[in-house]
């Protein structure tokens, strides 16, 4: 997905969200900024949002030597997620379709998602995904091809969502490699977080050799673009892995909620609506 | 009031609004958001709000050639307003309390604000005002100085936001002087927009001899800042009015809604709040 040009004040309420999650000063704040203008004033044509973020996300963690800045957002996320899991597969193994049940609890997981808001409510999100339609209803192909390969590629995005992840793909009986991000960026998911939502007991988990919001091939590691490249099927989640996957033609299906108006109108759908989207 | 670094995406976020109410092409946008960033990165420390909106929608004007892109949306904002006026003076005469109503209503129709949002919803706004307390509440000291003094210099903000003043102007038994903007500015009204409201009924119509939001001096006329510097009250509508006369000493009160978090912040009240404060 192209970058929008709405995308330019959201680069910069997220430069300053960032900036203040990493304890930067006032004089820093303004400083990461006005860097972050000059990062947009360069941007190339043809960016990609996550090219941006990225280089956000690095001049914070530069400017404020704070190189995980939503650390300890992270936890709380997995901590508050683990805390619905028992409920959850309850309602998964009482669900007369469990599988749409389990990926609408991995849709629901999208919201924890602090490149886009501030804050969010598990909640109210999960009673409100787990009823409201699909806005992109691609399940049907999604279950016969699940049913038809052998293995699954998951992209992971964030710590949390882990654990609703987990939960999908305790639903699948086939092999699942999850590529989560080799280092800390916004709240994405890293090797820790997965291990902390127990996603070792369910899945392999690979990272994608890459401190890059989505999956910008340009940053991702040798051995990962060959899982990738030979996937039969691949997961990926939220808006992030659609934005910078969205123009590749590859075996994917999105699962994602959109949580801006940006990516809603790309997607041709309305902001809080919710996706399970085939590739073309 | 000083500009917060939370005012820069939200700069951004108007220059955008306004490129495209100008009917500027996807590259003019561009070019004026980039153009936005210079002038924010040249910004005076210093700086209010206002010195920076003047900036963006003088650009705006500049690259687009549309001299008032939002005078289709203020000739619909005063029709609309001119719509519920019959039964808002009713709602004036038959209250227990005509001034504290009438101020209500003036301070309702500050949601007329196309600098902070694209869209409003009058009548629920109505409704909200006329119920809901003051958070800072110098109805009082209002009312005893309004009965003291002999006349009432009025500082208008936005077009149609005018008739719901006039509703106000109308309950004060003294002369009033309605300050308009010298031309467009956003949705600020002007001349014709006041007249469009009917003041030329209620009031004497001046200009402030300048084309910025709310009322920053050094760009008001000699003959405005007369009426300014003798006024024996005045009363300051919305938020870039607050903004710019926030810091000086003059015997003001301001009458608005805080429509986003910074005013919120710094008046030390919650967004949505109604205020009519006293300057110290």
């Amino acid at each position: 997905m192209k970058t929008y040009l709405d995308c330019y004040p959201c680069f910069l309420k997220q430069a300053l969200s960032a900036a203040r999650r990493a304890d930067a000063s006032e004089e820093q704040q303004k400083d990461i900024l006005l860097a972050a203008m000059n990062e947009l004033e360069a941007l190339p044509s043809g960016s990609m949002p996550p090219d941006m973020a990225y280089k956000i996300h690095k001049l914070v963690r530069e400017k404020t030597k704070n190189l995980d800045p939503y650390k300890q957002a992270k936890e709380q996320a997995t901590q508050e997620a683990l805390d619905f899991y028992p409920q959850l597969k309850i309602k998964v193994e009482s669900s007369v379709d469990p599988l749409e049940m389990a990926v609408r609890i991995a849709i629901a997981g999208n919201i924890i998602d602090l490149g886009v808001t501030e804050s969010y409510d598990l909640e109210s999100t999960l009673n409100r995904v787990l009823a409201q339609p699909f806005a992109i209803n691609d399940l049907e192909v999604f279950r016969e091809r699940l049913s038809a390969v052998n293995s699954i590629l998951y992209l992971a995005d964030n710590a949390g969502e882990t654990v609703f992840d987990r939960i999908l793909i305790e639903q699948i009986d086939k092999p699942v490699t999850y590529a989560v991000k080799a280092g800390p960026i916004i709240n994405d998911a890293t090797y820790e977080d997965a291990i902390a939502a127990g996603i070792d007991q369910v899945a392999e988990i690979i990272d994608n050799g890459s401190q890059a919001p989505g999956t910008m091939f340009e940053k991702c590691s040798e051995s990962f673009m060959q899982h990738f490249e030979q996937a039969e099927l691949i997961i990926a989640k939220g808006q992030a892995n659609y934005e910078s996957l969205s123009d590749y033609s590859a075996p994917l299906f999105f699962l994602l909620q959109a949580k801006c108006n940006v990516i809603a109108r790309d997607l041709g759908v309305s902001e809080t609506d919710i996706v399970l989207k085939k590739q073309l």
